[in-house]
C-alpha cells in the first residue's frame, strides 16, 4: 500500500446565522473544497491525494478552516483566492503556505 | 502550539439505499462517532484529541471507515463494539488495532 500523499479536510460546518462566530459553510467552504477537488482531478492525483469534507474543526471565527495531513498543517481564513497557492505549494510540492497557517 | 495528539475522522457519508456498496451512515457511523466523542470527553482530552465527521472516504463497501492521524491508519468495517478498543489502544496508547486495518 502507498498511503495518501496528502489528505485534505475542509470544514463545511454550518451554524445558525445568528451565531457571532460565523461558520465555514457561510464563508464559502463548499466552493473551496470543490475547487481543490477539481485541481486534484486535473492533476491526475486520484488515489494519491484526497480532498474531504470535514465536520466542525472548532475554529469557526477563523474559518474557512482547512487541515492538511500528514503534515498536520492548519489553515485559517482561507478564501477561494488562496486555493491555488495551497494546492500548488503544499498539496503538490509539500511546502506549507505559512501566511495562512493558524495554531489550533 | 501543541498539535493534536490524535485527529480521528469518521465517515458519515450517506448513499442512496439502492446503492449496492452501502454507506457508512447506514452502518452506524454516527453512533460510532458519538461514542468516540464521549470517550474522549470522559478522558479529559479536549484540545489533545479531536473526533470529526468526514465526508466520503471512498471505502463504502468496507465501512464504517475511520481514519486516525497523525499515523494515517485506516480502519474498515468498524462497529460500535470496536470503538472502545480503537480508543484505548490507538487514541490513548498509540498502538493501532491491526485486526481492523484496511489498505485504502
Amino acid at each position: 500500500m502507498l498511503p495518501l500523499e496528502r489528505h485534505v479536510f475542509v470544514c463545511e460546518n454550518r451554524r445558525d446565522p445568528a451565531d457571532p462566530r460565523g461558520c465555514c459553510a457561510s464563508k464559502g467552504s463548499h466552493e473551496i473544497r470543490s475547487r481543490l477537488k477539481e485541481l486534484a482531478h486535473r492533476a491526475g492525483l486520484k488515489g494519491r491525494v484526497r480532498i474531504n469534507e470535514a465536520g466542525c474543526l472548532d475554529q469557526c471565527a477563523r474559518g474557512v478552516t482547512v487541515v492538511v495531513y500528514p503534515e498536520a498543517v492548519w489553515y485559517g481564513a482561507v478564501t477561494l483566492q488562496d486555493v491555488e497557492e495551497i494546492f500548488q505549494s503544499h498539496v503538490l510540492e509539500g511546502r506549507p503556505v505559512d501566511r495562512l497557517r493558524i495554531d489550533p
